[in-house]
Protein backbone atom coordinates (compact mmCIF):
# COMPACT_ATOMS: atom_id res chain seq x y z
CA UNK A 1 0.00 0.00 0.00
CA UNK A 2 1.33 3.50 -0.70
CA UNK A 3 2.45 5.05 2.35
CA UNK A 4 -0.14 8.02 2.07
CA UNK A 5 -3.50 6.34 1.52
CA UNK A 6 -4.77 5.07 4.94
CA UNK A 7 -7.07 2.40 3.43
CA UNK A 8 -6.51 -0.50 0.62
CA UNK A 9 -10.34 0.33 -0.48
CA UNK A 10 -9.62 4.04 -1.09
CA UNK A 11 -6.32 3.63 -2.70
CA UNK A 12 -8.09 1.15 -4.74
CA UNK A 13 -10.67 3.55 -6.15
CA UNK A 14 -8.57 6.18 -6.16
CA UNK A 15 -6.35 4.22 -8.58
CA UNK A 16 -9.60 3.19 -10.46
CA UNK A 17 -10.23 6.99 -11.47
CA UNK A 18 -6.94 7.94 -12.36
CA UNK A 19 -7.02 5.41 -14.89
CA UNK A 20 -9.58 7.89 -16.49
CA UNK A 21 -8.29 10.66 -18.91
CA UNK A 22 -7.34 13.96 -17.66
CA UNK A 23 -8.06 12.96 -14.43
CA UNK A 24 -4.92 13.17 -11.92
CA UNK A 25 -4.61 11.43 -8.44
CA UNK A 26 -5.87 14.71 -6.54
CA UNK A 27 -8.59 15.01 -8.81
CA UNK A 28 -9.37 11.36 -8.58
CA UNK A 29 -8.66 11.17 -4.49
CA UNK A 30 -11.85 14.27 -5.03
CA UNK A 31 -14.17 12.58 -6.45
CA UNK A 32 -13.71 9.30 -4.53
CA UNK A 33 -14.46 11.17 -1.27
CA UNK A 34 -17.50 13.08 -2.95
CA UNK A 35 -19.10 9.38 -3.91
CA UNK A 36 -18.24 8.66 -0.12
CA UNK A 37 -20.67 11.28 1.07
CA UNK A 38 -23.35 10.31 -1.08
CA UNK A 39 -25.92 7.32 -0.12
CA UNK A 40 -24.96 3.68 -0.88
CA UNK A 41 -27.76 3.54 -3.45
CA UNK A 42 -26.52 6.56 -5.06
CA UNK A 43 -23.09 5.27 -5.11
CA UNK A 44 -24.09 1.75 -6.56
CA UNK A 45 -26.10 3.44 -9.18
CA UNK A 46 -22.88 5.04 -10.22
CA UNK A 47 -21.24 1.92 -10.15
CA UNK A 48 -23.63 -0.24 -12.09
CA UNK A 49 -24.52 1.99 -14.51
CA UNK A 50 -20.82 1.89 -16.04
CA UNK A 51 -21.09 -1.82 -15.66
CA UNK A 52 -24.35 -2.20 -16.89
CA UNK A 53 -23.78 0.02 -20.10
CA UNK A 54 -20.62 -2.21 -20.74
CA UNK A 55 -22.16 -5.47 -20.50
CA UNK A 56 -25.32 -4.51 -22.30
CA UNK A 57 -24.14 -1.54 -24.96
CA UNK A 58 -24.11 -2.73 -28.67
CA UNK A 59 -23.44 -1.48 -31.54
CA UNK A 60 -26.07 -0.41 -34.74
CA UNK A 61 -25.43 -2.57 -37.45
CA UNK A 62 -26.23 -0.13 -39.45
CA UNK A 63 -24.73 2.71 -38.93
CA UNK A 64 -22.01 1.58 -36.14
CA UNK A 65 -23.50 4.36 -33.26
CA UNK A 66 -23.88 3.00 -30.14
CA UNK A 67 -27.09 1.21 -29.36
CA UNK A 68 -29.59 -0.36 -26.74
CA UNK A 69 -30.79 -2.49 -29.43
CA UNK A 70 -29.19 -4.19 -32.77
CA UNK A 71 -30.49 -1.09 -34.96
CA UNK A 72 -30.08 2.30 -33.26
CA UNK A 73 -33.11 4.13 -32.76
CA UNK A 74 -32.45 6.80 -35.38
CA UNK A 75 -31.78 4.15 -37.73
CA UNK A 76 -34.99 2.36 -36.79
CA UNK A 77 -37.27 5.42 -37.13
CA UNK A 78 -39.31 5.39 -40.41
CA UNK A 79 -39.52 9.19 -39.87
CA UNK A 80 -35.97 9.67 -40.90
CA UNK A 81 -34.81 10.64 -44.46
CA UNK A 82 -33.20 7.14 -45.18
CA UNK A 83 -31.82 8.43 -49.01
CA UNK A 84 -28.87 10.70 -47.06
CA UNK A 85 -25.99 9.30 -45.07
CA UNK A 86 -23.98 11.49 -42.80
CA UNK A 87 -20.15 9.91 -42.20
CA UNK A 88 -18.97 10.95 -39.40
CA UNK A 89 -16.09 9.98 -37.23
CA UNK A 90 -17.55 9.36 -34.15
CA UNK A 91 -20.23 8.84 -31.22
CA UNK A 92 -19.98 12.58 -30.03
CA UNK A 93 -20.32 14.05 -34.14
CA UNK A 94 -23.42 12.31 -34.23
CA UNK A 95 -24.66 13.86 -30.90
CA UNK A 96 -22.92 17.59 -31.67
CA UNK A 97 -24.89 17.04 -35.45
CA UNK A 98 -28.11 16.04 -34.19
CA UNK A 99 -28.21 18.86 -30.96
CA UNK A 100 -28.26 21.14 -34.39
CA UNK A 101 -31.79 19.57 -35.77
CA UNK A 102 -30.67 20.57 -38.75
CA UNK A 103 -29.78 17.04 -39.93
CA UNK A 104 -32.95 14.43 -40.69
CA UNK A 105 -31.46 11.34 -42.62
CA UNK A 106 -29.29 8.22 -41.31
CA UNK A 107 -25.26 8.45 -40.09
CA UNK A 108 -22.39 6.49 -40.69
CA UNK A 109 -19.95 5.82 -37.61
CA UNK A 110 -16.51 5.20 -39.01
CA UNK A 111 -15.21 5.09 -35.59
CA UNK A 112 -12.39 7.48 -36.21
CA UNK A 113 -10.16 8.83 -39.55
CA UNK A 114 -7.53 7.58 -41.67
CA UNK A 115 -4.44 8.56 -39.45
CA UNK A 116 -0.77 6.36 -40.67
CA UNK A 117 0.85 8.61 -37.93
CA UNK A 118 -1.53 6.29 -35.20
CA UNK A 119 -1.55 3.29 -36.97
CA UNK A 120 -5.07 3.96 -38.07
CA UNK A 121 -5.70 2.47 -41.61
CA UNK A 122 -8.88 2.01 -43.97
CA UNK A 123 -9.61 -1.32 -42.75
CA UNK A 124 -9.75 -0.28 -39.25
CA UNK A 125 -12.50 1.99 -39.40
CA UNK A 126 -15.98 1.41 -40.76
CA UNK A 127 -15.60 2.16 -44.54
CA UNK A 128 -15.73 -1.03 -46.06
CA UNK A 129 -19.73 -1.48 -44.47
CA UNK A 130 -20.24 2.07 -45.65
CA UNK A 131 -19.17 0.93 -49.72
CA UNK A 132 -21.40 -2.57 -49.33
CA UNK A 133 -24.27 0.36 -47.71
CA UNK A 134 -24.18 2.42 -50.91
CA UNK A 135 -23.76 -0.71 -53.05
CA UNK A 136 -26.55 -2.36 -51.33
CA UNK A 137 -29.38 1.41 -53.03
CA UNK A 138 -31.44 3.11 -51.50
CA UNK A 139 -28.55 5.84 -50.79
CA UNK A 140 -28.89 9.25 -52.74
CA UNK A 141 -26.35 11.42 -50.98
CA UNK A 142 -23.03 10.38 -49.08
CA UNK A 143 -22.54 13.69 -47.08
CA UNK A 144 -19.08 13.75 -45.71
CA UNK A 145 -18.45 15.37 -42.43
CA UNK A 146 -15.13 14.22 -41.12
CA UNK A 147 -13.32 17.15 -39.09
CA UNK A 148 -11.35 19.84 -41.14
CA UNK A 149 -7.87 18.34 -40.34
CA UNK A 150 -5.40 16.48 -42.76
CA UNK A 151 -6.45 12.68 -41.76
CA UNK A 152 -9.89 14.19 -42.31
CA UNK A 153 -9.11 15.50 -45.60
CA UNK A 154 -7.43 11.81 -46.82
CA UNK A 155 -10.45 10.15 -45.74
CA UNK A 156 -12.95 12.31 -47.46
CA UNK A 157 -10.44 11.51 -50.60
CA UNK A 158 -10.55 7.91 -49.83
CA UNK A 159 -14.19 7.30 -49.18
CA UNK A 160 -14.87 9.38 -52.29
CA UNK A 161 -12.56 7.20 -54.54
CA UNK A 162 -14.10 3.98 -53.24
CA UNK A 163 -17.62 5.62 -54.23
CA UNK A 164 -16.66 6.98 -57.25
CA UNK A 165 -18.12 4.34 -59.73
CA UNK A 166 -21.52 4.27 -57.94
CA UNK A 167 -24.69 6.21 -58.85
CA UNK A 168 -24.75 8.46 -55.36
CA UNK A 169 -23.99 12.03 -54.95
CA UNK A 170 -20.73 12.96 -52.28
CA UNK A 171 -21.68 16.09 -50.59
CA UNK A 172 -18.82 18.12 -47.90
CA UNK A 173 -20.23 19.93 -45.33
CA UNK A 174 -18.95 23.62 -45.80
CA UNK A 175 -16.17 25.09 -44.16
CA UNK A 176 -15.70 29.01 -43.51
CA UNK A 177 -15.64 31.16 -40.86
CA UNK A 178 -17.57 30.37 -37.73
CA UNK A 179 -20.52 32.26 -36.40
CA UNK A 180 -19.51 34.82 -34.31
CA UNK A 181 -15.83 34.62 -35.33
CA UNK A 182 -14.34 37.71 -35.65
CA UNK A 183 -13.03 38.22 -39.64
CA UNK A 184 -9.50 39.82 -38.73
CA UNK A 185 -8.69 36.11 -36.25
CA UNK A 186 -10.12 34.06 -39.03
CA UNK A 187 -7.15 31.70 -40.11
CA UNK A 188 -5.85 32.16 -43.75
CA UNK A 189 -6.97 28.92 -44.95
CA UNK A 190 -10.33 29.11 -43.71
CA UNK A 191 -11.20 32.81 -44.85
CA UNK A 192 -9.54 31.94 -48.41
CA UNK A 193 -11.96 28.73 -48.57
CA UNK A 194 -15.58 30.76 -47.17
CA UNK A 195 -14.39 33.58 -50.10
CA UNK A 196 -13.89 30.62 -52.61
CA UNK A 197 -17.07 29.10 -51.79
CA UNK A 198 -19.29 32.25 -51.51
CA UNK A 199 -22.64 31.30 -51.84
CA UNK A 200 -25.71 33.82 -53.34
CA UNK A 201 -27.14 36.01 -50.63
CA UNK A 202 -31.01 35.78 -50.59
CA UNK A 203 -30.83 38.78 -48.40
CA UNK A 204 -31.09 36.83 -45.07
CA UNK A 205 -28.85 34.41 -43.01
CA UNK B 1 -34.86 10.32 -22.97
CA UNK B 2 -32.80 13.02 -24.49
CA UNK B 3 -33.14 13.46 -28.11
CA UNK B 4 -29.70 13.45 -28.49
CA UNK B 5 -28.36 10.32 -26.92
CA UNK B 6 -28.99 6.96 -29.31
CA UNK B 7 -29.02 5.13 -26.26
CA UNK B 8 -30.75 5.13 -22.58
CA UNK B 9 -27.76 3.10 -21.17
CA UNK B 10 -25.37 5.59 -22.58
CA UNK B 11 -27.44 8.48 -20.95
CA UNK B 12 -27.31 6.74 -17.94
CA UNK B 13 -23.72 6.27 -17.16
CA UNK B 14 -22.63 9.99 -18.65
CA UNK B 15 -26.03 10.78 -16.30
CA UNK B 16 -24.14 9.28 -13.22
CA UNK B 17 -20.52 10.91 -14.32
CA UNK B 18 -21.40 14.05 -14.44
CA UNK B 19 -23.38 14.51 -10.84
CA UNK B 20 -19.48 14.58 -9.94
CA UNK B 21 -17.94 17.94 -8.96
CA UNK B 22 -16.35 19.25 -11.73
CA UNK B 23 -17.29 16.99 -14.25
CA UNK B 24 -19.89 18.72 -16.80
CA UNK B 25 -21.51 16.64 -19.75
CA UNK B 26 -19.23 17.12 -22.59
CA UNK B 27 -16.47 15.50 -19.91
CA UNK B 28 -18.53 13.04 -18.59
CA UNK B 29 -19.29 12.06 -22.33
CA UNK B 30 -15.62 11.40 -22.88
CA UNK B 31 -15.12 9.24 -19.55
CA UNK B 32 -17.73 6.93 -20.66
CA UNK B 33 -16.92 6.66 -24.04
CA UNK B 34 -13.02 5.88 -22.76
CA UNK B 35 -14.52 3.38 -20.23
CA UNK B 36 -16.50 1.67 -23.08
CA UNK B 37 -13.17 1.45 -25.08
CA UNK B 38 -12.00 -0.14 -22.01
CA UNK B 39 -11.77 -4.22 -21.21
CA UNK B 40 -15.01 -5.99 -19.68
CA UNK B 41 -12.65 -6.64 -16.86
CA UNK B 42 -11.35 -3.50 -16.42
CA UNK B 43 -14.86 -1.80 -16.35
CA UNK B 44 -16.11 -4.37 -13.77
CA UNK B 45 -12.98 -3.16 -11.56
CA UNK B 46 -13.69 0.45 -11.59
CA UNK B 47 -17.00 0.13 -10.75
CA UNK B 48 -16.94 -2.57 -7.89
CA UNK B 49 -13.74 -0.60 -6.48
CA UNK B 50 -16.66 2.39 -6.12
CA UNK B 51 -19.31 0.05 -4.70
CA UNK B 52 -17.05 -1.89 -2.66
CA UNK B 53 -15.51 1.20 -0.73
CA UNK B 54 -19.05 2.45 -0.05
CA UNK B 55 -19.84 -1.08 1.59
CA UNK B 56 -17.20 -1.82 3.35
CA UNK B 57 -15.04 1.62 4.05
CA UNK B 58 -14.87 2.06 7.99
CA UNK B 59 -13.47 5.34 10.01
CA UNK B 60 -10.95 4.88 12.54
CA UNK B 61 -12.98 5.36 16.14
CA UNK B 62 -9.53 6.84 17.10
CA UNK B 63 -8.93 9.84 14.79
CA UNK B 64 -11.49 9.57 12.33
CA UNK B 65 -9.98 8.68 9.64
CA UNK B 66 -10.60 6.62 6.36
CA UNK B 67 -9.73 2.84 7.07
CA UNK B 68 -10.27 -0.72 6.37
CA UNK B 69 -9.91 -1.58 10.17
CA UNK B 70 -12.05 -0.36 13.38
CA UNK B 71 -8.38 1.21 14.27
CA UNK B 72 -6.45 3.12 11.15
CA UNK B 73 -3.17 1.96 10.36
CA UNK B 74 -1.84 4.79 12.02
CA UNK B 75 -3.79 4.43 14.99
CA UNK B 76 -2.67 1.15 15.47
CA UNK B 77 1.16 1.51 14.25
CA UNK B 78 3.34 1.21 17.50
CA UNK B 79 5.79 2.94 16.31
CA UNK B 80 4.31 6.39 15.90
CA UNK B 81 4.67 8.81 18.37
CA UNK B 82 1.19 8.18 20.54
CA UNK B 83 1.59 11.72 23.04
CA UNK B 84 1.60 14.00 20.00
CA UNK B 85 -1.91 14.38 18.01
CA UNK B 86 -2.30 16.73 14.61
CA UNK B 87 -5.73 17.92 14.51
CA UNK B 88 -6.63 18.16 10.64
CA UNK B 89 -9.42 19.40 9.16
CA UNK B 90 -10.14 16.23 6.57
CA UNK B 91 -8.74 13.14 4.80
CA UNK B 92 -6.74 14.92 2.33
CA UNK B 93 -5.13 16.67 4.89
CA UNK B 94 -4.19 14.05 6.99
CA UNK B 95 -2.30 12.41 3.05
CA UNK B 96 -0.95 15.36 3.06
CA UNK B 97 0.83 16.18 5.76
CA UNK B 98 1.88 12.08 5.56
CA UNK B 99 3.52 13.23 2.09
CA UNK B 100 6.36 15.68 4.66
CA UNK B 101 7.42 12.80 6.40
CA UNK B 102 8.10 15.48 9.01
CA UNK B 103 5.22 14.26 11.30
CA UNK B 104 5.14 11.28 13.05
CA UNK B 105 2.49 11.03 15.91
CA UNK B 106 -1.21 10.50 15.54
CA UNK B 107 -3.85 12.55 14.25
CA UNK B 108 -7.33 13.53 14.79
CA UNK B 109 -9.62 14.16 11.80
CA UNK B 110 -12.57 17.07 12.58
CA UNK B 111 -14.08 16.52 9.48
CA UNK B 112 -14.53 20.23 8.83
CA UNK B 113 -14.40 23.39 10.92
CA UNK B 114 -16.79 25.59 12.35
CA UNK B 115 -18.48 27.37 9.32
CA UNK B 116 -21.96 29.60 10.32
CA UNK B 117 -22.25 30.80 6.96
CA UNK B 118 -22.43 26.74 5.93
CA UNK B 119 -24.63 25.91 8.73
CA UNK B 120 -21.37 23.63 10.49
CA UNK B 121 -21.15 24.44 14.52
CA UNK B 122 -19.03 22.39 16.58
CA UNK B 123 -21.43 19.29 16.98
CA UNK B 124 -20.75 18.68 13.23
CA UNK B 125 -17.28 18.35 13.78
CA UNK B 126 -15.19 15.40 15.61
CA UNK B 127 -14.45 18.27 18.49
CA UNK B 128 -16.27 16.54 21.34
CA UNK B 129 -14.18 13.17 20.58
CA UNK B 130 -10.86 15.16 20.66
CA UNK B 131 -11.57 16.44 24.04
CA UNK B 132 -12.72 13.62 25.18
CA UNK B 133 -9.78 11.43 23.50
CA UNK B 134 -7.52 14.45 25.58
CA UNK B 135 -9.33 13.77 28.99
CA UNK B 136 -8.39 10.06 28.70
CA UNK B 137 -4.76 10.88 29.04
CA UNK B 138 -1.64 10.50 27.48
CA UNK B 139 -1.44 12.74 25.10
CA UNK B 140 1.10 15.74 26.07
CA UNK B 141 1.03 18.29 22.91
CA UNK B 142 -2.34 19.08 20.29
CA UNK B 143 -1.11 20.49 16.94
CA UNK B 144 -4.02 22.38 15.30
CA UNK B 145 -3.55 22.01 11.47
CA UNK B 146 -6.34 23.86 10.68
CA UNK B 147 -6.51 25.61 7.21
CA UNK B 148 -5.74 28.97 7.62
CA UNK B 149 -8.74 31.50 7.16
CA UNK B 150 -11.23 32.83 9.21
CA UNK B 151 -13.19 29.38 9.57
CA UNK B 152 -10.10 27.83 10.55
CA UNK B 153 -9.28 30.15 13.34
CA UNK B 154 -12.36 29.95 14.72
CA UNK B 155 -12.33 26.37 14.86
CA UNK B 156 -8.65 26.57 16.69
CA UNK B 157 -10.11 29.12 19.08
CA UNK B 158 -12.99 27.20 20.17
CA UNK B 159 -10.59 23.75 20.40
CA UNK B 160 -8.34 26.30 22.77
CA UNK B 161 -10.85 27.01 25.00
CA UNK B 162 -12.28 23.67 24.95
CA UNK B 163 -8.60 22.04 26.50
CA UNK B 164 -7.63 25.35 27.99
CA UNK B 165 -7.81 23.73 31.56
CA UNK B 166 -6.09 20.40 30.56
CA UNK B 167 -2.63 19.26 30.89
CA UNK B 168 -1.91 19.38 27.21
CA UNK B 169 0.77 21.72 25.21
CA UNK B 170 -1.45 23.34 22.18
CA UNK B 171 0.45 24.36 19.43
CA UNK B 172 -0.49 25.97 15.80
CA UNK B 173 1.00 25.44 12.87
CA UNK B 174 3.72 28.21 11.65
CA UNK B 175 2.39 30.44 9.04
CA UNK B 176 4.94 32.49 6.99
CA UNK B 177 6.24 32.71 3.41
CA UNK B 178 6.08 29.76 1.41
CA UNK B 179 8.78 28.06 0.29
CA UNK B 180 9.82 29.73 -3.26
CA UNK B 181 7.59 32.11 -2.95
CA UNK B 182 8.60 35.64 -4.09
CA UNK B 183 8.35 37.59 -1.04
CA UNK B 184 7.10 41.05 -2.78
CA UNK B 185 4.10 38.69 -3.79
CA UNK B 186 3.56 37.31 -0.39
CA UNK B 187 0.43 38.95 0.79
CA UNK B 188 0.88 41.61 4.07
CA UNK B 189 -0.78 39.70 6.77
CA UNK B 190 1.14 36.38 5.54
CA UNK B 191 4.79 38.36 5.89
CA UNK B 192 3.87 40.70 8.92
CA UNK B 193 3.26 37.17 10.48
CA UNK B 194 6.06 35.88 9.28
CA UNK B 195 8.41 39.03 10.50
CA UNK B 196 6.48 38.95 13.96
CA UNK B 197 7.23 34.71 14.45
CA UNK B 198 10.84 34.89 13.52
CA UNK B 199 13.22 32.23 14.57
CA UNK B 200 16.73 32.20 15.62
CA UNK B 201 18.84 31.46 12.92
CA UNK B 202 21.58 28.58 13.27
CA UNK B 203 23.18 28.89 9.54
CA UNK B 204 20.96 26.56 7.93
CA UNK B 205 17.37 26.32 6.74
Amino acid sequence: MNQQYSSVLLEKAVNEFSKLPGIGPKTAMRLVLHLLRQETADVEAFGQAVITLKHEIKYCRVCHNISDEDVCRICSNPRRDAVTVCVVESIQDVMAIENTQQFHGLYHVLGGVISPMDGVGPSDLQIQSLVERVAAGGVEEVILALSPTMEGDTTNFYIFRKLADMPVKITVIARGVAQNDELQYADEVTLGRSIANRIPFNGQM
